[in-house]
C-alpha cells in the first residue's frame, strides 16, 4: 500500500479521534491535496504551522494503529473477502469442489482473525 | 449480544487505550469475574475504588466505540462471514447456483462496508 492510501485508511479508521481543527487541516492537505500555502492562507496560520499540524495528526493516527492494529486486521480481512468475491465471479462447474473448499478455508481464516 | 459479551468485545478492540492499571482491574472484574472485594484486597484499594475504576474504564471504551463504530462494523462483517462459511459446509449440488449467488451477495456487501 502506498503512503497516501495508508494515510487515508488510518484517517478513515481513527480520524474521529482527532480534533475538528486537526481533521479539517488533515483532510485539506492529505486527502484533498491542497498545498501547505493554500491551507495556511485559508486557515490564517503559518505554512510551518500547517506542516506541523499534519505531522502531529499523522503521528497520532499512527500511534492508535500501533496500539490497536485495526487497519492491519481490516486489510487482511478485505483481501480475503476480495478473493472470495472473485471466486464467485469466475468459477466453473468442474472446479466447483476446489472453489468451495477455497472459500471455506478463506472464510474460516477470517473468523479466526476477527 | 449480552452485556458481558459486548464488554469483552469493546475491551478486545480498545483495551490497549486504557492504562495498564485500568486494564488489570477491568480484566479481573469483567473478564475473570473476580468480586469487587477480592480485587480491592488484591490491589490495596477500596471496593468503591474498584467499582469506580471499572465504571470509568467501561465509559472510556464506550466513548471510543461511539466515535469509531469499529466493533459494530466488525460484528456485521463477522456475521456475514459466518454465513459464508456455513454455506460452504452445507451446500448441495442442486442448489449450487443459489449458494454461489448468496456468497457473492454477502462478500460484495462486506466489501462495500469495509
Amino acid at each position: 500500500m502506498d503512503r497516501l492510501a495508508r494515510q487515508a485508511l488510518l484517517y478513515d479508521f481513527y480520524g474521529e479521534l482527532l480534533t475538528e481543527h486537526q481533521r479539517n487541516i488533515y483532510e485539506d492537505v492529505v486527502l484533498n491535496d491542497y498545498s501547505l500555502s493554500e491551507v495556511a492562507q485559508d486557515q490564517g496560520i503559518s505554512r510551518q504551522g500547517v506542516h506541523d499540524l499534519v505531522k502531529r495528526s499523522t503521528r497520532i493516527l499512527e500511534e492508535y494503529e500501533e496500539k490497536l492494529h485495526l487497519v492491519e486486521k481490516f486489510v487482511a480481512v478485505r483481501e480475503k473477502v476480495h478473493e472470495i468475491h472473485g471466486l464467485t465471479q469466475h468459477y466453473e462447474e468442474k472446479n466447483l469442489n476446489q472453489v468451495m473448499s477455497r472459500i471455506e478455508t478463506l472464510s474460516h481464516s477470517i473468523l479466526e482473525e476477527l
